[in-house]
């Protein structure tokens, strides 16, 4: 049974109690979200090893990493390293998006490194594998696609992006709709493809319920791909955009029928003042299904920097109602990630996350409090334990060293000095 | 006379001329906004040089970078460094908050270095200057201070920080009130230690008229500023810091009636859900007043990472209203930023800006647009042209090569390409 299935039973598992006790929530309040499926628990049957975490209503906005090979670039160690720098820095799930070298091993080899759970997206290894035989990637059988989904439902993946919503109607449509940047997104390219190729009805849509049964088998968590999604900001919100939106609205409820765990993805490329509005729609399209959100980012112009563009995005989306940030890195746009960018990535999405968390939860709230009273007091020995990079901590305090018992940018003129100094002296 | 009074007279100025231009908008509605205070023109009748910059109400968010030498390290070369590196990453003033050295010597420099508007906060050379006399820095004369302000008003600087609101009353009043941190803004501490040790009223609150006087004469742009601003996010919305601010409402409205303009000041340290309401309150209590934020950051648990927790606050601030944002950079909290650091400052902060000024600019919004032109045609010397940090650009993709015409993230996996093969095949 899935856990969507056992919280409808009024069944508080293992895991909820588990996610509860790491939350501070109250389990049965954790117990009748899942049931409604407004919040998902990553946590394959398979998948023993693994701490389940759970996203959506009432628990805090979470942070996902994508790591993987390309096939550019295969370095399984980096990308070991890549998952253990990720989680260290406060990811609370991985990606595995390899493709490039063995996947079927890399994928095991990842899940194996680290203990927070982990997701993929299955298509990319049917794709590999035709390009590997020397075939074009439209050349995929629909029995390649579903060897892939099963394979990795097997392997104890914990969720799944699925691009269930493009269908051969949407793809239709994209054909008669001016955009800026086509589509960006790869498994739901590699299905468009397919489906204008072959003029076939996209595999996973027309068999949906077998998904489902699939799904079901392992609960591994649905995540339903925004294949249409704004690959640039003039795209954001267009018909197609918000077409998909209610196919995979549709497709949560069935889901849900089916005692399948469901999560929703969302943009992407999305203009600040339209973040708010798109985060409210997705909740309403999908009857509150937890909402996966890749940024979005607030500006194009600024490749590099995509961490930033990202957190500001992502901040102001959790801020709305998303549940779970995809981070993005400083390579975005430009190459693959290496351990340094996911770093950073991990690092600028937690910052947005965390700003939202403190908001809601007491014990967030509590390290920026603390770290408020350590400023106050000078207590630079309990800032470098309270800050989230201690590393970046000390090094900035070494290279821009101080005589003072304040920083090198105030010094003796230190404002907390001098005011702690004379109301110290007007108490006596 | 002023740009408020010209403008109130109906005048549209060179000025006025030459920044309706330059942010393509017209110069009598912004002539309407200046007349109304609503909008400040940076330009001392003294700095021929600079280039006039407003700020306010209908032009674009603008960001401001402060550098200057401390007690702990002054290197003069390296702030010129600082100066032409802000204003080359987008920066569209410069505070010199220099605080070691010949400090004379350094603002003039600095002024020469660049063509912007250049800020000061003129307290911490009187304070400077006591502390190189071997005295305290509560021992300043009230001549010292006003000494200080007419030197910088003389020597062109275009706005300056002036904590007027820092008063007897609000001291007395931060004697009972319990913070976090107490007070975090230098300007601020100095004038309520003064306040505190001689129990007299803040010069520049009893003498405002003379303020005025001295700001009209050479049309200093006033930055009324926030001393009692919160210094970490449990602070932020007391009544200490909302006294304040009301009180700069009450100084706004005596300097409009003057002929002066001004702006004010505000956090600093702010949760993410508090933003808004706090713009909100910033424009009611101060009549519109032009509103130059420092940050916000919107959590203190990341330091070596505040250009990015204030590149949150600072965009939610601006979508919110905000006119003015004075970049963090990420060695905020930990030491005086080298030149490195004031780039990732300018870098963030300009994102913050440009991401609300593409709502509100069509000639914003058209550089985001043809980035994602050139995404979509993966035309990757045109996305160089087009990117903010270009060198950035190279760099990330010499690092991560690719061997296809995509990058190294997909390679022959790249949506963007296989959708464009796909469609270029059907429209055959």
């Amino acid at each position: 049974m899935t856990q969507l299935e056992e919280a409808r039973k009024g069944v508080v598992t293992e895991e909820m109690k588990f996610i509860a006790e790491r939350e501070g929530i109250d389990a049965e309040k954790l117990r009748r979200n899942v049931a409604k499926g407004y919040t998902v628990i990553f946590r394959n049957v398979r998948h023993d090893w693994v701490k389940p975490v759970a996203v959506g209503a009432g628990v805090r906005v979470k942070v996902n990493a994508n790591i993987g090979t390309s096939r550019d670039i295969v370095d399984v160690k980096a990308e070991i390293e890549k998952a253990k720098v990720a989680v260290k820095y406060g990811a609370d799930t991985i990606m595995d998006l390899s493709t490039g070298g063995d996947l079927d091993e890399i994928r095991k080899t990842i899940m194996h490194a680290v203990d927070v759970p982990v997701g993929t997206v299955p298509i990319y290894q049917a794709a590999e594998e035709m390009l590997a035989k020397g075939k074009a990637i439209i050349e995929m059988s629909e029995e390649d696609m579903w060897r892939a989904v099963e394979k990795h439902f097997k392997d104890g993946v914990d969720y799944t992006t699925i691009h269930v919503g493009v269908t051969k109607e949407v793809v239709e449509k994209m054909k008669r709709t001016k955009r800026a940047v086509g589509m960006v997104s790869r498994g739901g390219t590699f299905l468009a493809a397919w489906i204008l190729h072959w003029g076939e009805e996209n595999p996973f849509y027309k068999d949906y319920d077998y998904l489902l049964e699939l799904a079901r088998e392992y609960d591994v968590v649905l995540s339903l791909g925004d294949g249409l999604r704004p690959g640039g900001l003039p795209d954001a919100g267009d018909e197609l955009q918000i077409a998909e939106l209610y196919t995979l609205g549709r497709l949560v409820r069935r889901a849900r029928e089916a005692g399948v765990q469901t999560m929703v993805e969302g943009p992407g490329h999305v203009p600040i003042d339209q973040i708010a509005a798109q985060v409210k729609l997705a909740k309403v399209a999908t009857d509150n299904a937890p909402f996966y959100v890749l940024g979005p980012i607030v500006t194009d112009i600024f490749p590099g920097y995509d961490h930033i563009t990202a957190a500001i995005g992502g901040a102001i989306a959790a801020l709305n109602g998303a549940d779970f940030l995809c981070y993005v890195t400083p390579a975005e746009h430009l190459g693959l990630p290496d351990v340094e960018h996911v770093r950073q990535g991990v690092i600028a999405a937690k910052i947005a996350a965390h700003a939202v968390n403190l908001t809601r939860f007491e014990a967030d709230f509590k390290k920026d409090y603390l770290m408020a009273l350590a400023r106050g007091k000078l207590n630079w020995a309990r800032q470098f334990e309270l800050s989230m990079d201690k590393e970046r901590f000390v090094e900035i305090r070494k290279e821009r060293p101080t005589k003072t018992e304040a920083c090198s940018m105030c010094g003796d003129l230190c404002a907390i000095k001098l005011i702690n100094d004379m109301l110290a002296g007007e108490r006596k």
